[in-house]
């Protein structure tokens, strides 16, 4: 349970940190869909570990295999089981994690819920499991880009208290990728940069905010009450690892406005297309998106493991300290930019089909 | 579509703002609980319309009528439906409706989806539809409260920009319900009551934020991976009208944290329980409850129903302006606490009941 | 649990026999669809009890109310709630059963695993339940006309050993309806019904088959592996009371065949569509429909509450003898056959829109 | 969308007959089940080709890997994924497949459902997709049996016309498995035996009826309404290649006999225990669980694959002829047999949980 996300585009994810691998299997996908492992390593490769000096080290190519439900280029329609090997294992950098929780971490819970973990890297807990997702999140872009010519671009927003100015109506991936930190004003991603490796240096980490857009996304995707863009939106990206809170247009921030501010208010455009002036409920209104920009802001806390020394206590009960040995990154925020877009693109994609299913029948 | 929530513990409700009544079907509710019309009217009775100067003058008694699943008082197992019937309804109100978009409201994204809309008083989208949630919970927190002693309070933490202190440790029920704002900081809450005649006087409308605790939690609850607690209980509240936003424990000011200072350390209590010497996580961590007070946030926007003059379109494409004449709250945020309430009562008992199922058969 | 069926259009019944009223609430239905309460209470009588001398006596108009979900005659694709008022309760008919364990029923089943049971006429186990599945079935019906003209027809096929010759490719529901045990073969029905009068007489009660035939089934409908067609189709019909059997096509005695007789050999027919020679297939085949009729059989039991007295025991655990006092159905098929059809209508929407959903995106 | 099965003990299988492989993700499992790779070996070589004269040649270990979910021998409560890699794939045999449709079979109707279709061995519709249910039903066995000492045994009962005698109630594992037929009475099975080596001399195939028991079910197993064990169970089997009818207990010849004679009466045993006298219920009432014996039966058609030339159509629409080249079981009822349990084992290990998350939390 808790482990399959979405209703008509359905991905399941399993593996943990150490083991036979990791993977994702994909439920609904629309058949005759052009699909190639190159594809899905492309994303992939955006979120994969030492991909550059202010991430982890730790060394994984994450070479994706596609075990079923392609045939030819295409998808068949049945499940695409997707498969990734782990491979640069070193669980004796765990070996105090055995006995000692690391605070702010899943070890205690998972023990509390369980009464069994596999201590080896996080085992379920550890981000290797939003592998599945990145990979299902590429080809759920491809049906997104191809149905309606959708685009969904996330980047990093602000690092502590580096907060870049950004347009999100025109921001391009090439800017995003321009950088090792994501940030498409490079000028805030230069200093975002030496703030990470400063933190790393001193054996600390830092959070910080990613946003995500989805552009051309057509009106009328979503479903009203439980099931508002909004909500699986924020339970898709609250769903990611070290995420701490959700946003959709004008946010906690929009609070502080008078109603008469805040509300869009609506005009026809050049097209003849009903279209709001501003864009304050980010794209989505009663739940259902309005043809305008959806624009959504994640906060990432602080990577928990750290290598300062740290109050914890033992499995046994036992108060003790414990400094991180592993390899962390010291700020989570460039490599998941990729975990974000591939939440937004499952929600839309689902939401597509869905749309489709319900109301373009009769 | 997008009307069912929660997976062992579920409801679905239904209904429109006029028309035969709103309602929930409750299914999975455990059986032999004692419960009564009257316990769920309490709460009914916290989110109805005309409950104080502050609110909508709508009256509506909203008066529940339990159709099945209770039997000489006890709850069968069976499906829980309740009934609230329509009554006080002016659709005459909503003459302007018909034709006209009410800026930041559903109307228009309605017609976009379904290409037909009950333009009485919002139909689906209207916070009637809430009634069947508030019902929901107050079943919810019984069970909560008798399985495992869990209490689920929420208040009303800011308006606009008036902030009030709480304590969520400590803070009470009779507190948050002793005055007609639901914020237990009484002086505060005399400020937030000024502000909120102000705005209703000048034709406008104030959002704000809800803070929501939930106490004497037991460790293990939530599913990691997709289902982890604060994913669906971003989802469960983000799926309320006028929510913009949503967080858990250090939330987004927890991005300014070094991760040194963001960690929820351990240590061992004098009954010999791992605890946390803060409590950054917000009661979760990897997904999963760890003993500590759950505490969450959530943005309103300000009401989008105003008497100001606003621009707007026609359903024919033609500009146009609107001022709101329904009976509208100039905030929701007093209402909107029991149904933040509501939903985080849904959540937790669908993951005690989840727990169960899973970790305590072998 | 387990009160919810259908994953795109999906249907969750509620109520007890004796209560506030039984209802369903249909989630997922397509927007804009006509649909009255008159085109339901057609159904709904159809089902209803005392609408012949051969079914139970209590008298029940069952008249529905449609509270949500359709506006001027129109569905809004919102929520259709649908509520059926109890009248004719008896419950002193039923003070007995309050101690006694009814034979074959499900009295003694509900206290094994709930610790609680409503004994006023059988509680949620009562065929009264089956009201909100042909509320719903009666709207799926319209939707698989509208959109595909599929037609669903079921009638008796045989009671005990009386078992009628019927063509299902050119049956009608006229002649299903011109008797009251809805026979299309007039000379069987004749016998059928005597057969009935007599076992009444005795205080004893029949069983026998209904066949259901769907014709105009659109090639492609079904999902492989798990929700096969013929596996939906028979989840639907055997979660029906009082069924002991599912068949598809050949059924049990097609096993009785050499596989060169029973394939079904490919042929193109004039308007150059693929066909097959016979239907042994019974219109799936790999769980996608092939074009052919579908035709299912669905064995009923004879009725468990009977005037003669049988050995029983009472929830105290004594051994005593019951003779069964309420109203009831000497013979459950004629009323079973708009049950059958409900439950194939609604399993060929759900099909229909997810195949809507999933195939005809890209 | 339609290869996942469960509800809290929930599979989701995938692959094709050729390619990467096929597999299963077992979510919901409880954690600390000792399990091991030998134990799910010991169902797959029960279901495996090439284990006999009398099944298909098709040399295929389906040796099984665990991916995930299970640390130190015991499962960890998070997906268990388990890979079998394809091996003996000789796709030249299918060659002709890419042009005739066989008769009966799938291949027609993928290709109306998705327009593209893995003609190599049946793609998805291929019998190794049942390699991952029989992979999680082995799993769900041993919850079973720790924690209620339920057993799940299933047998051939009758090829063609020959009909076995069998005791359910006491037929064992060790008989069931004495013979390459899987008939438990010894002397029909060397019949069934040469009646099948007599088919396949001849190109043709068989049918037949695999019957299936589980003993010692506990009391209270099964919900209400929709999922009704009886419902559940039918489209588990259902779902299972070939199958064309489904029976519990007294089945399609219980209709023959009048209620007084069709009633389980009721009696107290020696242990104080509420038994029924006769078994036609086949241990379910009402959906529920009653104690007895659960006994199902399905109904097998006689392979669809056959040596014998038949009449078909190609892809193109012409018409023409096919003779099966590729190797196929001229009878699958020996191999449905750990199938059918499979199926038996996950409904009863979901309803198991849930009853607990139900109904064992207040």
């Amino acid at each position: 349970m808790g482990n399959t996300f979405g209703h008509l585009f359905r991905i399941t994810t399993f593996g943990e940190s150490h083991g036979g691998g990791v993977g994702v299997v994909i439920d609904g996908c629309p058949p005759k869909l052009e699909i190639s492992a190159e594809e899905i390593q492309f994303e992939l490769d955006r979120r994969r570990p030492g991909q550059s000096k202010i991430t982890t080290p730790r060394k994984e190519a994450d070479t994706c295999e596609i075990l079923s439900g392609v045939f030819e280029g295409k998808t068949l329609g049945t499940p695409i089981a997707i498969l990734v090997r782990n491979k640069d294992t070193r669980s004796q950098d765990y070996d105090e994690m055995v006995e000692k929780y690391r605070p702010s971490h899943a070890d205690a819970t998972y023990d509390a819920k369980y009464g069994i973990r596999n201590w080896q890297g996080g085992g379920r807990s550890s981000a290797r499991e939003t592998i599945g997702r990145v990979a299902a999140g590429a080809i759920a872009k491809k049906i997104l880009q191809q149905v309606a010519g959708i685009e969904v671009l996330g980047y990093v927003k602000r690092i502590k208290d580096l907060e870049a100015v950004i347009d999100s109506k025109t921001v391009t991936l090439e800017q995003v990728e321009s950088n090792i930190v994501r940030c498409p004003n490079l000028e805030c991603a230069e200093q975002m940069i030496a703030l990470v490796e400063s933190a790393r240096d001193q054996g600390d980490s830092l959070g910080g905010v990613v946003e995500c857009v989805a552009r051309s996304v057509p009106k009328g995707l979503g479903s009203p009450v439980f099931d508002k863009l909004e909500a699986d939106l924020a339970k898709g990206v609250m769903s990611l690892p070290a995420t701490k809170g959700f946003e959709i247009g004008s946010g906690f921030s929009g609070t502080l406005m008078m109603g008469s501010e805040h509300n869009d208010e609506f005009y026809i455009d050049e097209a003849g297309e009903v279209r709001t002036a501003t864009n304050r409920s980010g794209g989505v209104q009663g739940g259902i998106s309005n043809g305008e920009d959806i624009v959504i802001r994640v906060a990432f806390k602080p990577t928990a493991t750290i290598r300062k020394e740290q109050r914890t206590v033992t499995t046994e009960g036992e108060e003790t300290t414990l400094a991180g040995k592993g390899r962390h990154d010291p700020c989570v925020l460039p490599r998941a930019v990729p975990m974000v877009e591939a939440m937004v693109a499952l929600v839309l994609c689902d939401h597509l089909l869905r749309q489709h299913g319900q109301c373009k029948v009769l």
